[in-house]
């Protein structure tokens, strides 16, 4: 297969098991050398900040789509599954089929690589529970009516179909895999009535995984039963309906005023974008809409920011955080930092913290924005491959679960972890060292540079943190000054030099630009098999002979957004760029309006965004 | 009091029981005869389409208001019930507080009623578990996404606010009434922890219950477990989503042909306006929108319209009726009439048809849209006040419930009953007998004949439907050839003469126009109520001495609307003037959009339309 796993070992293209067919068998990458004129920088470009990409996607159709028929069966289901092999048998005697790629989800990873992939070089089939793409980051604006849900999504199938390409969906949900036949377990929660139990079975050549994760409770008790998340367009949906019923609930004539308060307090647990978004988006929505439509029970909202931390907003930069925390002051929203909610009840939030010990809020409303956690079926299947011990599902730099063959995983529900400098080092020294002199030389560190900085990015971040321009600087530094030309280092010099350099290896964050380039890449690696097959992109092996077929996965941070509500934005740009106020503002407009997935949602949040500026929110309980 | 019952007893204005202050007694109305300088057609004007008459409310506020104090209590909850008279006998000792006039429901009625009462004479309560009040005739459209819910929607909050009035809403349901003591029980329905049952008790002096219908099942089996009703918006978003279901279910891999020709078989039990606009609704969302997206199982889709009698659309003319049929049978709807339903399982609908006796069809969706029932609590209601054997709440012509002081129904679930002619036949004789004589005179009878119109406005029915200009062309049609001024009418050539003119009393249609219409005309009573004490408006009393305070409420029909899909609608307006196609369907949009209740409302519901006709309908399922 083309794709090989990071141990070395070269694993033959695997026919799927049981096939009656033949398979068209790409032979494993032979490892050529080509010359590598672009710089690791320019290569990397194409993982585009989010959908970007998506009208520029790559598509090389001529080579591969010619050698195959079309495949169109179905390849799911127990008796369909049966039936489409010997189909396919009988159909295209001699011909192989297309190898099935089967993508699991279609948020921000999944739609980008759907969007991307060439669909005329495989049999792409996309299951997800949802029949839609939503556009996440407009989520907490959902929750206050500033934006309609419908207007932030897009049915997947409008999206394929745009595309031209033979891509089935399957509106169903995963809930187990089997890496060792190479199939997936579905369900379809559609109705009572399907036959049996709307069970069927998927297989493929390979798997996306990219179902994103699930809501962190950290097992805080009463959390599932009485807090409101936010990570589904039906979540928002359920937080605008909740708001709206405690504001009906404090006007009801039986209440006493400590019950109204109760019921108006609404409680947000979690100072990350999210949370804070949506505590910012509430205060203007009852600042601005609701206030005039409950003049008698106004004064009593009040809304609460619980945060573990010292500070919300941690993920930004200082000057982001202070001034948030400043602007809910003066807003009037309570922050409780270095607190930790240990229990929920239905009328009661209890927290802990470590001055004052353990304390009970009356509430009337909770949303719950921590973090995310790991979902079940996904750690059952870490549970198979022996990742049972991680948080999430563990990939290589080239997207590939670890230790399984043909699945990837992409987005929130995997972790990419950075191969460590100090792991490979014996190996990274024989590398450079060609002359097997046990010593290197400038020239020969200087010759592999480009290919160790691919292969290992917290070099060149090492470098920059310390202001370095070249590895050359690095070795001086911990050598001493010794003039460049006659600086020769062995192992254990080489060893200190680079001792530090794994600090700046660290987790991506779990946001929708990164999902989206990782979708864009894979997509990218997929419709480039056969180019690649002949001319590896990637750097050279440290271990092996020959080069990698492609670059690893990079991550290209554009920036993000913290709206602060009061239409203030705050902007963390690349380049430590700050901008605070109004005019980032507009730009968080004009740039959530260029992404969004098609010309329908851009019209439609454009739409409502003049339509909130205009008449407002709207409080009807629908 | 000064709506007086039509049995000719004149009440007193009665206090509310138990109040501990004192009451602003208004005076039994005077029986005072005034110049009826206007013609009746002329007077009854003011009962305008739908919501026409909004802005123009008429405003009396000046005599009356100055003579209260704000009454800022809330009337509501055993608590706060018992606390509101005390606080009201402390606050304002000596002066009265203003009527309480509660309203149970925000549909058609309700909401017409509360935005055209002057506030400010009346201490106004509204009660529905609807915080908003819906456009229903697009209900429709939303089943398909052609409309967004959110654009047929107003707060009723929003409504209140505009008025500047002192209108207070709970959002709770009404599930008693007890017309002895003058009170309403009512239920919240938010959350699950209301302190106890979220029970409370409201006190009126004046109750409008205005709660709208129930879809009428005819307690066929299956129906409420089974089909979807499209009375309220929750309704239509989920006739929606079950649609999108359908879809994806009929797309699964584990299906056979049979089954997906099941799971896309679409039917609509009635033939009315609703379900019938559903039917075209459903028809071009499938070959405008989902045709595209779901190419492989198109044609696979059937809709079936079942309805009990020979033809669909029977409240329209003749022409109409055809055309739709017509048009359905063009656009493979198929249309089963003269087949009743008898019973609903998960998989089939059995019908029943004089022919061909019982049979069963299977389906994936049903949508249940035969006619509308009566609210349970209503039933009860109507118990109590003796009219058990009742199919709805019976109100005379000023909208008062009979044989029930200070009660009014508008709307859906009421049902006026017009009093006949053939009933007060000796009274009416005697009214008009001026001299006593024994006979009438032409000139007795027309010194009597508008008010005879007014009262029984059957009388102009008939002879507008024998094209008669004058009562005297019927007593002549009666008596043969006889000189008009000869003319002598003893009392059993009076009653032989009007013997069929009660032929003429129907019904009034369960329309949103009706319940308009009475919500504005009850409004408009309650606000001149002052003014109408000096100046009765009404017709001669027949039975008693004195004019009625009122006109008695009159529907003015102003057309009806048949949307058939395809950009064609049949319309029919009155004069019998009939149009088809696609200029009644841009008279259709410019009608819909002029009407509705808010400038939001109507720039959603124009923006929406302009998004399909671009972008199509969203076949997202949320």
């Amino acid at each position: 297969m083309w794709l090989v796993p990071e141990n070395g070992k070269i694993k033959d293209g695997r026919a799927p098991p049981k096939t009656t067919f033949s398979t068209l068998n790409v032979s494993p990458p032979l490892e050529v050398a080509f010359p590598n004129s672009f710089s690791p920088r320019r290569r990397m470009r194409f993982a585009a900040f989010f959908l970007d990409g998506a009208t520029r996607a790559y598509r090389h159709r001529a080579t591969f789509s010619k050698l195959v028929l079309v495949f169109a069966a179905s390849g799911g289901g127990l008796v369909a599954y049966a039936d489409a092999r010997a189909d396919a048998a009988a159909e295209s005697p001699g011909v192989a089929p297309k190898k099935k790629v089967v993508v699991l989800g279609t948020g921000w990873a999944g739609t980008t690589f759907v969007k991307n992939i060439d669909s005329s070089l495989y049999d792409v089939q996309v299951i997800s529970p949802r029949n839609y793409f939503a556009f996440t980051p407009l989520l907490p604006s959902v929750t206050c009516g500033t934006v309609e849900p419908r207007s932030i999504v897009e049915p997947i199938r409008k999206i394929i179909t745009k595309k031209g390409g033979e891509i089935k969906f399957w509106e169903a949900e995963c809930f187990k895999i089997d890496p060792e036949n190479k199939k997936v377990y579905c369900r379809s929660n559609i109705g009572t009535n399907l036959e049996g139990n709307g069970e069927f079975l998927v297989d493929y050549d390979y798997l996306v995984i990219a179902v994103g994760a699930r809501a962190n409770t950290f097992n805080t008790p009463g959390v599932v039963e009485h807090c409101h998340f936010l990570k589904e367009v039906e979540d928002a949906q359920k937080i605008r309906r909740s708001v709206m019923d405690c504001f009906e609930r404090a006007t009801l004539p039986d209440l006493d005023e400590e019950e109204r308060k109760r019921t108006l307090h609404f409680v947000v647990v979690g100072g990350g974008p999210t949370g804070v978004e949506f505590a910012a988006e509430l205060h203007d929505f009852v600042s601005e809409d609701l206030a005039k439509l409950y003049p008698t029970i106004q004064d009593l909202v009040k809304i609460t920011v619980v945060e573990h931390g010292e500070h919300i907003l941690t993920m930004f930069d200082k000057r982001i955080s202070r001034f948030a925390e400043e602007k809910f002051q003066r807003d009037g929203i309570e922050l409780k930092t270095g607190f930790k909610v240990v229990k929920v009840s239905d009328k009661t939030i209890t927290m802990e913290n470590a001055l004052h010990g353990e304390s009970s809020v009356p509430y009337g409303m909770a949303v719950w924005s921590t973090g995310i956690g790991t979902r079940p079926f996904i750690l059952d299947f870490m549970k198979q491959i022996g990742q049972g011990n991680r948080r999430a599902l563990a990939t290589d730099e080239w997207l590939r679960v670890r230790e399984c063959e043909d699945v990837y995983a992409i987005g929130d529900c995997a972790t990419m972890s950075q191969r460590k400098v100090m792991e490979d080092i014996m190996e990274i020294f024989r590398f450079a060292d060609k002359d097997n002199s046990g010593t290197l030389t400038v020239k020969e560190i200087q010759d592999v540079l480009e290919d160790i900085c691919i292969r290992y990015p917290q070099v060149e971040l090492y470098l920059k943190s310390k202001q370095m321009s070249d590895i050359v600087d690095l070795v001086k530094a911990s050598k001493g000054d010794v003039k460049k030309e006659a600086l020769e280092l062995n192992i254990e010099e080489f060893k200190n030099a680079l001792a530090d350099v794994d600090s700046q290896v660290k987790n991506l964050p779990a946001t929708a630009q990164v999902a989206a380039q990782q979708g864009n890449y894979l997509a990218r690696c997929f419709s480039r098999m056969k180019d690649s097959e002949e001319k590896p992109e990637g750097p050279q092996r440290i271990t092996k002979m020959g080069r990698h077929r492609f670059l690893p996965f990079r991550y290209k941070h554009f920036g993000q957004f913290a709206p602060l509500g009061g239409e203030q934005t705050a902007a963390q740009l690349p380049g430590d760029w700050i901008s605070i106020g109004h005019s980032s503002q507009w730009l968080w407009y004009s740039i959530y309006a260029s992404k969004q997935v098609s010309w329908r949602t851009r019209a439609l949040v454009i739409s409502d965004w003049t339509r909130r500026f205009i008449f407002g929110r709207d409080s009807s309980r629908i």
